[in-house]
Order: structure tokens, then C-alpha cells, then sequence
């Protein structure tokens, strides 16, 4: 894993230096492709490089087996064979399909990541979770397969839209809080050079983020334990996407809520201390304001936690904190408690903050 | 790998004592079902498991993305999570299409191999390769996963039909050839047992078949090297499937005439000596009569092979034999070999044997 302003750039040198093969199969969306894969597909063919671009549309809706269908299909028209990379170049879900295609295409191929989202730089890239969506729900179709190479060039961030960079804020912050105190105490008191996307700054970031992640799936490669925890705020959040039908909040702010909710409860439970609860609080509402939710009804967020696929025994896992960076995975929660977190979240969410 | 008769009817305590899950999908097709899958589906929930039947549609023209989404689907709707385990009872194609599914569902769930005919018993029921076809070639889509239990019950090899024992016959001796010389002689020594499907000598070939992939597999599971003597006999034997539209031959016979020319190519090249050579032809020949290929063109054959996927830089890899049980992989070989080698092994395959 590779992360830093400028990577972008000198991938060239870096493939090479790497050894990854001659055959080199871009793939990305229409926007990313014009923002960035373009001139990466010149400087890779100027260096030598077999170079073919492909792009498919973007968003989680042709996040599917069509998609990937055709890309197999444009694969075998170029004639590839096993001694191609392809090269995921975009978000979370370019990287996802890529990898995906990667895993399953002539039984496996080598695949580079290029994320170009902060979301997609601390959270997809690392981890070799791939796959796409079936018609009955996200992610339901995948593979375990690791990238050959992380490329995040945090100078990508700098085009990103201001909403989507929050929503990988709150993941970043998430990191935080399940990682340890310090890295937690930097993101609270860098916040603003974050967002002002400070290179110096987000490059510590991401690689603490990274860092953070690479430790919790090294030890965990299939998610049977300790992997759980990194699904803090996913909970409420998966939840809470789907009653809104993915419309109506991004995935960063859904898990935003949900670590807002997770906090409440961490605090009723008698795990945290109401001091670390509020800076916790007062840490997610300085990345910016959340959408009201104030009329989503909280049966039907009940209602929809009863379909996560993660649940284990008819029980949802809840991903609590005994302190800030010490998490806790619980799954005996009364209902009662879930209402209760619900709305000490909303409230939280919507008190404005002072500048 | 678990291989005798009667596994089958063990299987509710084979599966108690391996640790299989209680949530069972056994996936077969019709015809399997009924000889075997109803029966197992019947045992398995006396005994306390959960079980859930599945079929899909004979033959390779299912093998195919459009079957395993289908198989997504029921599986989703019957609400599997990732404690369920997959029974694939069957031939090659169940077993590749099922091991598809299971390594691709929620990012992976295990699953059971039960093969039902002679060349899954051999072949595809060891080695993790899983995989369906796309439209533009055979194979192109899998990934490797390996099954959490193998059970070869040799007695469902009775209601074979003889086509299709003789098919995994061929490739029975596949494995004698490139395993060693003592493996071989017990084959050719036994065919008549072979043939007469005699459960002790079935039991004994199908296990030494096996110990001689996982030898050659454990050291090289993503085939880069070793694995590719496994590929004996199939670099004419894809070519003929292709030029025969899959319809004429069977695998089996493919790789049988594929086994004539390779070692014609053996002997022309130097490698093997004649009477070994010789011994080699009579035992495919002690196999059954092979379908005629006359009307078949050489320059077709080796238009097929420029089009196989396991090409290395623009040449055929062949598998050739230094003697019997030593093979050497070898690709540079002349277009007027392959043609006098194809002649000969044309001519080996029609001469009748004498009983």
C-alpha cells in the first residue's frame, strides 16, 4: 500500500519498480476517466505499457453481475490472457467490481487499486473484500482477493465534491475511535486541515487509517471475529441506508448516525464515560451537518437491522466502546436501549455546532 | 478426500463427524436427484440436518453465469447466511458450478464435492479449481476454492453409462502416466476390473488418482509451473473438443486421442522409446474404441490450439513423456510434428485390438 500526494503521477516508475506485467487494463468511469485515467493511460504508454481503458457507468446500481459480465466479455475481445493486471481506477465502486472481475476472470488475475475517494483510500482498498450486488441486496456476491498494489494518491482528494469528502471523513473518524486515543486525538484536533485537505495531514491520515485496518484484517482475513469491530456504526448505518433506499444519505453519513448511535448506547450500557461520549459527539458533528432523519420512523429501522446479513443467531452485533480506541463487540441489546440511542442520535445530529 | 463404496449412505455421520454445519443446500441435477440427491436429502434430515434440494439442468450449456445467479437467488430467498454449507452431488459440471457459488457467495461459504461419475472422482473433485463458461470459451470464469470434504462413494459408478465410465477411464490413466511407472502397470494390469467396475480395484485406482493430483496440486496451486503435467493429453485434446463443437467426443475421449499424439510426440522428439510408447497405445486402446475422427482437419486442430488459454507467450505448452511416469513439459515443437504426430494417433486409435 502505497499512500501520498503526487503517486498519480509517477505510476510509471512505481509499476515498474513493482514489476507488475506489460498488459495493463485501466478500468473506470466516464468522470474518473476524464479527472484522471486518461492522462494515466498516456504516461503508461509512453513508458512502454500495453495500455486498454475500459469504463463502465458510474454508481452502486451497476454495481452487479451485468457489469461484470460485461467486462469479462470486453477482456476476451482484447484477448487477454493471465499475465494482464487490471487496474481499478475511482471509488469504492470501481474497486469492488474490479476486484471482483480480477478474482474470478481465467481464475484469478492481478488486479492495482487507484482509489480516488477518501472513502475508498481508508476503508475498500485494504482488505481484499470484492463484489457486487444482487437484485435482493449489497454485497451479497464477492470474493476474498488481495490487490497486488495500493496506489492512493491523496492529491486525488483535492477534486473530490465536498459532501462525498465528509462522508469518507466519517470514516476516517471511525478509524479513530476503534483504533487508539492518539490517532483519535489527531483527526479531533486536525480536523480543520482535513478539510481544508491539507496533503501533509490527509497523508497521515490514510496511512493511519490503512494502518489501523491492515492490523484488525490481518488477523482476521474471513471476518469470523475481531474483523467485526471495523463495523462500528455499521449496525444503525446498513440500517439506516436502506430505509432511506440509499437515496437519501451517503454511506459516510450513514455511518455517522451510527457512531452516534453507537455512542449513545456505549454510554447506557455503562461501557463509556459521558466525557468521552461527548467529544466523541462533538467530533462527528465538526465534519458537518447530517441530513434530518427526523422522519424515518425507528421501527423501520428495527425492522431493517433484522435483515443485516451479519447477524449472528438472530442477534445483531453491536459494535460498542469501553473507552475511545477500545471497542467491544456486544450482541445483547434490549430493544428499549436501541430506541433510546436512536433518539439521543438525532438529537445529536441536529443541535448546530458553534464554529 | 474421503473414497470407497458406500460413503453415501454414511454421509449423515461422515458430516456429523467432519463438523459440517447444520444448514445443508444439497444442488444437483435432475437426473442425479433422483438416483441419489433424494435419498441423501431424505438421510441427512433424519438425522437432524436442515436441508434444502436444488437442481439445475443438465450438461456443460448450463455451466454458465445465468445458472449461478439463479442459484444466488434461491439461495437468498431461502435465507442462507454464511453458516450454511453447499452439497454439490454430481459430475464435473455440479462440482465446478456449486464451487463457483460457494466461493462467491456472501465472500465465500463452504461446500461439499460429492462426484458421482468417474472423471469428477478423479479429476475435478481435487485441486479448488471452480469455474463456468462464458459464451466466448470454456472455463473462463472461476476461481480456486477448495472444498471442505471430498466424498467419492465408488459405488454410484454402477449406474454409469458405459460412454461415460470409459470417459473417466481415460482419464484414470491420465494419471498413471504422468504419476510413475507402478501406478500405470497396476492400471494396465487391471482394466478388466477397471471395466467390470470392481468396487476393491475402483476404490484403490481412484485413490491413487487423487494422492497423485494433490502431490502435483499442494505444490503448485495457482498453476504456474508444476500443475501443468495435469494438462497431458489435453493440449490436442482441447483442440479436438473445440473443432468437434463438443458434440463428437466426450472429455474423456479427447484426452484419449490427446494422450495417442502426445506420446507419438514423445517418441518422435526423442523422449520416449518406442516400447514403452507401444505399451502406452494399447492401454488407451484397452479402454473401448475411440469415435472416428477422419473427417476432421488438421490445419483446424491447430487453428483451435492458437486459440487455447493456457498458451505461454505465443506457443503450445505440451506435456511429453521422458518415460512413463515422467513427464516434461515442452513447447517448442514443430508444425510438422504435430501433423505427423496427429496422423499417427489417428491411426493408433482405429486398428482394433484383439480381445
Amino acid at each position: 500500500v502505497l499512500i501520498g500526494p503526487g503517486l498519480l503521477k509517477q505510476s510509471p516508475e512505481l509499476f515498474e519498480k513493482h514489476q507488475v506485467g506489460e498488459r495493463l487494463f485501466l478500468i473506470s468511469n466516464p468522470l474518473v476517466s476524464r479527472l484522471f485515467t486518461d492522462d494515466l493511460a498516456r504516461d503508461l504508454s509512453r513508458n512502454g505499457f500495453n495500455v486498454v481503458s475500459l469504463q463502465f457507468p458510474d454508481g452502486e446500481k451497476f454495481k452487479n453481475l451485468q457489469t461484470v459480465e460485461n467486462i469479462y466479455t470486453d477482456l476476451i475481445d482484447q484477448g487477454a490472457d493471465r499475465s494482464i493486471t487490471l487496474v481499478a481506477v475511482g471509488g469504492g465502486v470501481t474497486g469492488d467490481v474490479v476486484g471482483f472481475v480480477a478474482s474470478t476472470f481465467l481464475r484469478g488475475v492481478r488486479y492495482i487499486q487507484i482509489p480516488t475517494t477518501l472513502l475508498s483510500q481508508v476503508d475498500s482498498s485494504v482488505g481484499g473484500k470484492t463484489g457486487v450486488n444482487h437484485q435482493e441486496g449489497k454485497n451479497l456476491i464477492g470474493a476474498f482477493y488481495q490487490p497486488y498494489l495500493v496506489c492512493a494518491d491523496t492529491e486525488t482528494l483535492l477534486t473530490l465534491p465536498q459532501r462525498e469528502f465528509q462522508s469518507g471523513a466519517y470514516e476516517v473518524l471511525k478509524y479513530g475511535l476503534i483504533g487508539d486515543l492518539e490517532f483519535f486525538n489527531l483527526i479531533a484536533s486536525s480536523m480543520k486541515d482535513i478539510q481544508n485537505r491539507t496533503q501533509t495531514v490527509l497523508t497521515d491520515v490514510v496511512r493511519r487509517c490503512c494502518e489501523v485496518k491492515v492490523a484488525i484484517v490481518s488477523s482476521d482475513e474471513t471476518e469470523k471475529g475481531l474483523r467485526r469491530i471495523l463495523n462500528f456504526g455499521h449496525t444503525f448505518g446498513h440500517a439506516l441506508e436502506a430505509v432511506t433506499q440509499f437515496k437519501l444519505l451517503t454511506h459516510g453519513e450513514a455511518i455517522g448516525y451510527g457512531m452516534l448511535a453507537a455512542t449513545h448506547l456505549s454510554i447506557s450500557k455503562g461501557y463509556l464515560d459521558a466525557s468521552s461520549g461527548q467529544r466523541i459527539i462533538d467530533c462527528v458533528r465538526s465534519i458537518g451537518s447530517l441530513p434530518s432523519l427526523e422522519s424515518v420512523l425507528i421501527e423501520d429501522i428495527l425492522q431493517a437491522m433484522k435483515r443485516d446479513k451479519k447477524r449472528a443467531e438472530d442477534q445483531n452485533v453491536f459494535v460498542l466502546l469501553r473507552s475511545i480506541g477500545n471497542p467491544i463487540i456486544s450482541t445483547n441489546i434490549q430493544r428499549k436501549n436501541l430506541i433510546e440511542a436512536w433518539e439521543r442520535a438525532k438529537e445529536s445530529a441536529q443541535i448546530e455546532v458553534a464554529d
